[in-house]
């Protein structure tokens, strides 16, 4: 899909970019008295976790204590704005303009950052959600309104995107250090799309398929799309699902077959990312 | 009712304290297609602005917005935590934990603060909102809740507190610098106390009787309360609430009032509050 | 457009259908302490309201203020659900799925039968509101989810639909007595569908405009497009926008205008409407 | 605790009262992605079921799935309004005003009727939840708010209320007819009340100590408090809390014991509540 396939193989072996990859985990996504997710299971088998900032899912304590949790595993802290969409869970679109997006995200990114400077703990990349991470990977005005927003807030943070698409080229067209991210345990379309929830295939929770994915990542640098198509995709980070079926089980064995495969787990800010 | 009204005199007379005075109002109280209050007309004549952060009014763009107004008029930009009761605007007494208390305000802070970074202003104090305001004056778990959110956000924040109130001793024993704040347009009960806003004398439109009270205020250090007993309140910031009937009217003539007094209208920022 | 065109000046001269007219408008659209539209001066002027149900507007005593206002009024009640997006005021499509949105209007139509009940007033009517109005128009699963929920709560509620859409026609098939629906104050494209609100001649505020409309649809049963084109459409219900600027003064005029032409003001239930 | 306890051996005798007991359990607590309680094995084992009304808990689809899940089980479906405070699940007290109350409740009974109109199943009881259930019990002006919107809606709609309360004799004075309730996994003080959820001995488990107090009250028309103290209760229906864990086998437990002691599970409008 992307240019960048065919430089990854001499960064590799010179050491520089695919023998780390991080390992991310949306969290934090419990609300009131309803529990979602296994985050004290899965937090200390990832390096970075992207945090619910009380649009779609998360509470100011859930944010709170999801901070604290990272923060006692050492895990790199993100925030994870999504639509302000609490019932649909941030998975329905929503037609916000992209000022709306831009100050929803600021909104966000500030409210988690309320948590990280009470916790003394960095805030150190973004990661839009569901809807409107599908949404921003396709459409360049809600693309560029996600990016000026992490921007605006702070041009440090890294941007989490779907690799390859549109959101990583203006994210870094604008001048940020975007993290090209494959989702390990989600099926593909031939267009490197993930497939709908709904649809056979969409999720994977075989741990055989899941590490044999990580091997065409780190050493392929794609991975077989649903219907058996290659697609070349960097992988700078690796998202596992919390809500996936045992995901944590899922983590243990991904790390495993990481090490195996020479690969250091590493989070985002402690190497270096491409930004051509 | 506070010893500090012994010395209050003294400082004047030394033009340290009294000489200069804050105005404050919320603002930012708009919400969606709802519009709330007159910002255009009364942040220009006031000298800090408290924005609400999304919980009890306020949403994303209105902040963004506020904010910018706020910069366009020079004008210090606090943050106006309330509860989360939007229906309610936050004037509904709400049984938070004072845990749900401090996660809540840290996350308000933090929304508001995304605002002020993207538009390069400075976010200088906090001022909690209606019911949240009035429980934390007198409740000491909530008042050391708020306290520790401001602290935690940024010890360099000045709470604005009720003057003589529990929660300006709490902030200052917790190592705040805090603002003591007299409402120019409300009447008290003779304990120091905001009277209800459905009691006769709660609100107070009249402008002579404003500029009586800014007076009474700088050269007397206190005020009358609704039952004309005399009240000794140190101000270091008015406020005039932007939903007082013609409050940018009444603004307008509280600042003529203060400046025949030789009063100047200074942000909190710009000079010594007393820390003791 | 519509077939129904031909026969409605037969259906006129014998006096059954367009000598008489319904005029609605929205309303109950405050929310908590924020104000909206101008119940008290419009709904005197029109035969129906449809009365906001608490997901884009509206809030338990509005509702019930809302009902009391319009059985005073002797105005026919009607249900206005939409979208769960207070901030977006149902204004920002949302996708729901078929099964949420019929779920949603249950909900909604419930809420407010709780006032009517309440108030002894009868729930005479449905219609949806803003993106789910329009979407709903043209979607035919959206359209089925709509007509689904009006019937299952009461088959002999009136669904108001946009004249000549699709939503009408499948209300029909369904068994619905349904309102065809045109827009007052508000401009058409070529196709039926109403003109964007950010766009010229979206929002008509001229009375003599409003009037000579009105003449066309009662004598002529069609108006003209912003560009021109001849529309014809059946009208049995006029909307007029309590948000449009003087939207009562409006009202009147056009209640004078519909007098002058014979066409008699009276709600929906009053008279009988074409079922085919 | 009330006078009634005399007469209930009399009608017990008789085979007229506590020969029957109704079984009650919360109900469609889940909201959106979030999932709570375990509906599905719990609602087969009681006789009604008080489902939640989208303000503490619960959304359109589920509050449509859980009264389709009762109409199958053949199981009394009631409404469970509480404080629209989502995040507090109501369990948090909340100032709204008597007026508000009213309101409020008469839009989420509505809103329940709504599926229970589209699924064919009576609407029997009223239950309030939470912070409203156990201030009602005891605050005149909330008793009589509950109890005017329940007859506002519908006059035969039974009202379950603590047994003993003030809430229980004001809905009586209203003419409901007023179901009272007994909570049997959940300890009471000597006054009557329930203990505050994180007091010792404020949640029982123990399925013999839970057959114990069936016993008690089938049999003696009281139960012990945590203190010890004998507390005269009359038990019209006793209500398992879905989210006491194993609550369904507890239940399972309490329908044996019930047997045993020759009660019959009857629900509330299939036999003789006392009005007096």
């Amino acid at each position: 899909m992307s240019s960048e396939g065919e430089e990854t193989p001499e960064l590799l072996r010179s050491g520089k970019l695919a023998a780390a990859i991080d390992l991310n985990c949306d969290a934090g996504e419990s609300f009131g008295p309803w529990h979602m997710g296994n985050d004290e299971a899965l937090i200390p088998l990832v390096t970075s976790v992207n945090i619910a900032c009380c649009a779609h899912a998360g509470d100011p304590l859930v944010m709170r204590r999801t901070v604290e949790l990272a923060r006692r595993n050492g895990v790199a802290v993100g925030a994870h704005p999504g639509y302000p969409d609490l019932q649909g869970f941030g998975r329905r679109a929503l037609a916000l303009s992209p000022e709306e997006v831009e100050a929803s995200i600021l909104a966000q990114i500030g409210a988690l950052s309320g948590m990280t400077r009470a916790g003394g703990v960095a805030l150190e990349h973004v990661k839009a959600h569901g809807a409107l991470y599908n949404q921003a990977s396709d459409d360049p005005l809600l693309a560029a309104a996600v990016a000026r927003a992490v921007w605006a807030f702070d041009p440090h943070l890294i941007l989490i995107a779907r690799s390859g698409s549109l959101q990583s080229t203006i994210g870094r067209d604008l001048g940020l250090t975007v993290a090209e991210e494959v989702f390990i345990d989600r099926g593909y379309d031939s267009g490197g799309r993930l497939l709908p929830r709904h649809e056979e295939g969409s999720v994977i929770t075989d741990p055989d398929a899941v590490s044999a994915r990580a091997a065409d990542l780190t050493l392929r640098h794609g991975l077989h799309a649903a219907d058996g198509t290659w697609l070349e995709l960097r992988a700078d980070t690796l998202c596992i699902h919390s809500d996936t079926p045992g995901a944590h089980l899922l983590a243990a064995r991904l790390r495993v077959a990481l090490t195996d495969l020479g690969t250091e787990l590493l989070s985002l800010g402690r190497r270096p990312l491409s930004t051509s």
